[in-house]
């Protein structure tokens, strides 16, 4: 039989794996039921975590695994998922993981690096905080390198992505299965509406808007789309703009759940019902906002644990840092709740 | 003439300092305008970053000052600006920070520990999720250590947290000085209605809320008092349930902002208008929901920009690991927005 994992947990107890996490981690927020129930799971399915201090002392050479080195994970609070996938999958192999910030810019991202493979790290992760090409990383030929959220434009570094077009096409096919035919989208960008955006988000989210409606045989209609500037001004008076169009959406699919906030608030002051007089789908799946909003979001899951757990998963399997890199993407899956 | 600081480019830029530090650090989320405008207060100034990366390399002994051991602060929303509170301040002086997520555990505290005192760091910080006394930690004499949004019980270690007493007073001050009489308060817990959690932050709250109350002779009444599991459906609830009372609150202070998140969802379910209606004040400052919210959200701001920053300036102060400790309180001030 195969040794039970925190998904098994999760899944028989009805939790979320970060809530076995939790309950493992003896962690004070679980209510009393819930640590209950895991554990009451936990035993019946024999599980032992993996990660043993003891291990790690004894063995002290191997005691720090991989460097996590990133511009902004640990400094902003929407890819900390990355480090809890890598961390626990690092765990799992009673091992510790080094983490630096590094900023944007390139001296600081330099001397970390450094400072990581100066404590001899036995790999490195560079983790972005948003999808994006990476400009500068100096060569390293010690230890495997992997990308994660990021990637070279040149390819020569292996990374792990996001998969945006299926996320978008996610996100529009729910939509279109529920009868819509007018979905305005308001897209994420650094520049005023029209503008295309230099995001591999942006971008790749579109293409799945409009994979979704050829595949629906449904016209696409320019007026429907529009870009924030991600200011929570621009994503309520574009929400509410939309709905002054001649014939307006029924649906509209928000770029992040930041930008679904900011309809909500815009759908409320024109006395709209969601999903009942305009359906709302966001991204992220950012948990404070799309299960705190009223009615909780249907969102796209933006897959940031798997990154980092596959991430560390590369680095295990590969040693070798001239191994042929990889580009992996990691699918985004819709979050059905009640907004759509 | 002091040198300028960031605090000062951003009053005179009129932003945030984090957006200062975004331009500086050649972040691409910054519209045309304010980086123009934040390049000019710096040019204005003769600002110069202290970072050096150069002053890094040349000098690599001194390359990594303070390690970072946290519960989960890097691995959850909620105290990251704890992270870069410390990291500019250290970077400031062109050190590196290594960071160790070492969750709940006794034995991966220990070890992760281990994993930066071999690492030669000059320091400790250790830095907790939400404010509370911690259970454990091993002795250390080689460096000295300092706790961030955490205490020990028994005063043994120098500690810099959160001034809960005077964060919950600023918010119902703020509301009795509006006019409000009848105050509802949705305060943290992990357990059901009545019950006191033991969380410093709510105890140190109510005591706020009371003391306020007492400063304009408002009667304290305890069917005001609820208690939420922060879940997001009990968020709704509690602040649907204390709009049925037969003397209904006019403001409702709610615990953090996730919890003024539901609150607004039943205050519009209930078609009730914020502030108009009732008042809505928050806690935390979580800047996606604070300022995400329509309208905006009046809080309360958790220091964890200036913690952070504190226990650097600490550790840099005081070199001797057995220098007597200190217990140091950071305010929580006002943030005034549209809902109250």
């Amino acid at each position: 039989m195969q040794k039970p994992t925190i998904k098994d947990i999760a899944q028989l107890a009805g939790v979320s794996r970060g809530t076995v996490s939790r309950v493992l981690n003896h962690h004070p927020a679980v209510n009393a039921e819930t640590r209950q129930r895991v554990n009451a799971v936990i035993e019946q399915l024999s599980y032992r975590p993996n990660f043993s201090a003891r291990q790690m002392r004894t063995n002290s050479s191997h005691l720090v695994g991989f460097g996590l080195l990133t511009d902004e994970v640990i400094t902003t609070p929407y890819a900390v998922d990355m480090i809890r996938g890598a961390q626990e999958t690092l765990w799992a192999q009673g091992k510790v993981m080094l983490v630096v910030n590094a900023g944007y810019q390139q001296d600081t991202t330099e001397a970390s690096l450094e400072a990581l493979l100066e404590r001899r790290v036995e790999g490195i992760i560079y983790a972005a905080m948003y999808h994006r090409p990476i400009e500068f990383l100096p060569p390293i030929s010690q230890v495997p390198i992997v990308l994660a959220n990021c990637f070279s434009p040149d390819g020569a570094y292996t990374a792990v992505v996001p998969d945006e077009v299926a996320g978008g096409y996610a996100a529009v096919r729910h939509l279109l299965m529920k009868g819509h035919r007018r979905i305005g989208f308001i897209n994420l960008g650094p520049t005023t509406r029209g503008e295309v955006p230099p995001l591999a988000a942006s971008n790749g989210r579109l293409q799945g808007y409009k994979n979704a409606l050829m595949e629906f045989g449904v016209p696409f209609d320019e007026s429907l789309i529009c870009y924030t500037n991600q200011s929570p001004a621009a994503n309520y008076r574009l929400a509410y703009e939309l709905m002054q169009l001649p014939e307006p959406p029924t649906a509209i699919f928000c770029g992040n759940d930041r930008t679904a906030l900011g309809c909500y608030g815009a759908l409320s002051e024109l006395g709209l019902r969601i999903p009942d007089d305009v359906a709302v789908v966001g991204f992220d799946n950012q948990l404070d906002i799309a299960q705190g909003l009223w009615p909780p979001l249907t969102t796209v899951q933006l897959p940031h644990y798997e990154m980092g757990k596959w991430a560390v998963e590369y680095l295990m399997a590969v040693g070798d840092p001239h191994a042929q890199p990889v580009h992996q993407m990691i699918d985004c899956p819709l979050v059905e709740r009640e907004s759509a």
